[in-house]
């Protein structure tokens, strides 16, 4: 192995977390424990804290497993047998969530605006008057497979108008991009352990309004991903229902504790956004271009079109970023070559700045002066400035 | 607080596990990785080896969640639709079994024979031979709500003479109680990460058949929880569907070290066979009692019965034992008063007599002179015996 010890992780969860947040999980926590029940406690108040819940109206349920098994417990929990779902489209999680409602057998009409297009209210308003059965809006916050940060506040804001429900996905965005309830109106969302909070994986947690999560008894398709029992269980004895990843909650109680160290989501934002900005500077420098125009680029992570010249190859660039310590993330675009990087996790725009420097080393050393993508790649900017 | 830093977990899992175990979470992974795709495949191994699979008849599938999510997976991957189980239910863990069929509509009929009788060959024999349309047997290994140690040798002998399937849930005695797929035939079993391989809680696994995991296409009744998608996701590209537990899967692959160090499942099985005998043998000269007789006994956890002296009290008892360091568990009987301590995790007989000495020190504090049970209680054993 050439790879120094640490790499850092560009990449949108598992990410690179803080050293104290793994020092953590260098106990063992009995999960019946008073004292764990307590640490279970302080991890759904701090999470209710962030989403701005001041008066108790919405509940955090933590649920073992991967961000996707949230996302399936949210659908298979709030949207009822006989609902009809919309589920918006702009990218890989989407699109799982459509493939969820299937195995699911719930009713449900795709709104796919493709690779990186967001879906506008327009539509959605358009849609929704349509199809007067449409029971809820399924939306990813930011969809993580172009960075997009998708317009939740004008969907979240047509799909109320309209009388009905929505569900949001803001597994990669929660914790930095605001998502307050008080502002927002949702029934619920999503959002996983080792994303903005930077903790580790091993969980997830659903925010959902108490009134709905009363309202799912008996809706889900599955037990292990029933959560009005998590939520039930949860309240009467301060337990999870079946063992929880102890060492992955106490690494994100201290990760909480760094979150509102730092300054909380708005403190946060800054920072990613500051890594985002000197990534793509920095990048523009050496030739490369991001997929998304500005005003829809997240700062959670940039794709970058792959350079046209035949020297590059993404599995050998990405070795040599790996040799020089960082690990980059493949693209995640049907139609065109692309590629990821990061930009959250314990780092900040010094780390950047090395990013930088090691893909202009990178570039050398393959022999790719200019990183320019081909002019063709360019369509799908202008389509999206349109 | 007055528990000292690091208490030992005489639980069932989590449990308390070696130092450098938990070491190994000190670095972050990225999932995409060859360096972590090596370490799934290493885990992979390392399971099927374990579970004697030496002619590549079986598979490992790792899938994140706890146990429950694998057990769950395991049903509605494998029972299909129009399937018919048969559960064999002597505590919670098979109840849940049942709990979980319910949701998922699958047709079951359920045996279950209390608190802590084990299921006979015979019985099982008598209700397949009457009921020709069930089509697989599902069986709890190690009972961990009594620590009874059920008989699955005997049960899989006549589910496989009578052409019909076999599941297991194996959660709290593979690693450590035989299971060769050589002799004993099952479609799969589940366990995982954090009992005898002493692991950390964030995943399980589910060792199968590999023309079960192909038939159980289209299956399953979640998306998360599919077994086959999950395999042939991973067979074909390394890596797990959804983000895994990165740092657990670490902890785990030098869980294995230790397990293959120790002499592998032999050796696991003798040194908490003689934690069991030392607890056994120790609380027995305070004058406590176990559930169960010794042939059902497992060296997995042991279930006591309260003391009759109504000094008593296990919430106070709980917090003097962990004012000296050891977590213990509740019972989960529901018709006599119990407690349990467990005989798994990185400890030995003479950390179990340091137990014992704690458990004596406490009865002082109580002012219980002697622990014995109420006659009445004895009933359970007896019948046992029978
Ligand atoms: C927006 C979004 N949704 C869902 C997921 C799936 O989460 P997981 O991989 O933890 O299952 C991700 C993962 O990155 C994501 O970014
Ligand atoms: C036999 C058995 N089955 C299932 C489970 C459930 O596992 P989990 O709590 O990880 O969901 C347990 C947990 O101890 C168990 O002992």
């Amino acid at each position: 192995m050439t790879t120094p010890a640490d790499p850092y992780l560009l990449t949108p969860g598992p990410l690179t977390t803080a050293a104290s947040t793994k020092e953590a999980m260098l106990r063992d926590w009995g999960s019946w424990d008073a004292d764990f029940r307590e640490m279970t406690a302080r991890l759904r108040r701090g999470l209710l804290d962030i989403a701005g819940d001041t008066n108790g109206e919405y509940d955090c349920v933590p649920l073992q497993g991967s961000g996707s098994y949230c996302v399936e417990a949210m659908l298979g929990s709030f949207v009822p047998r006989d609902g009809h779902a919309l589920v918006l489209a702009n990218g890989a999680y989407g699109k799982r969530m459509a493939t969820t409602l299937r195995y699911l057998g719930r009713r449900h009409t795709v709104h796919d605006t493709g690779d990186y297009l967001p879906p506008r209210a327009a539509d959605v308003e358009r849609i929704l008057i349509a199809n007067a059965d449409i029971t809820h809006v399924v939306v990813v916050h930011c969809e993580t497979s172009s960075g997009i940060l998708n317009p939740i506040e004008e969907i979240a804001e047509i799909t109320q108008r309209l009388g009905r429900r929505l569900l949001i996905d803001s597994m990669s965005a929660f914790g930095a991009i605001p998502l307050d309830v008080r502002t927002l109106p949702c029934d619920a969302f999503v959002s996983s352990a080792n994303k903005c909070i930077e903790g580790v994986p091993g969980f997830g947690f659903v925010i959902a309004k108490k009134d709905v999560l009363r309202d799912a008894k008996g809706n889900s398709h599955s037990l292990a991903l029933d959560i009005h029992d998590q939520w039930d269980v949860m309240n009467r004895t301060g337990q999870w229902r079946f063992t929880p990843p102890t060492h992955a909650v106490a690494a994100f109680i201290e990760a909480l504790r760094l979150h509102t160290l730092e300054g909380g989501q708005p403190a946060r934002l800054a920072r990613y956004a500051r890594n985002r900005d000197v990534l793509v500077a920095g990048m523009g420098s050496l030739g490369f271009e991001p997929l998304l125009t500005e005003p829809w680029r997240s700062p959670i992570i940039v794709t970058f079109f792959s350079p046209a010249d035949p020297a590059f190859s993404f599995e050998r660039f990405y070795e040599l970023m790996k040799a020089q310590g960082f690990i980059i993330y493949p693209g995640k675009l049907t139609t065109v070559e692309s590629f990821r990087i990061g930009c959250i996790g314990a780092l900040d725009e010094s780390v950047m700045r090395r990013v930088i420097e090691a893909c202009g080393n990178a570039l050398s050393t393959l022999g790719v002066a200019n990183a320019a993508p081909a002019p063709a790649s360019l369509g799908a900017r202008e389509a999206l400035a349109a």
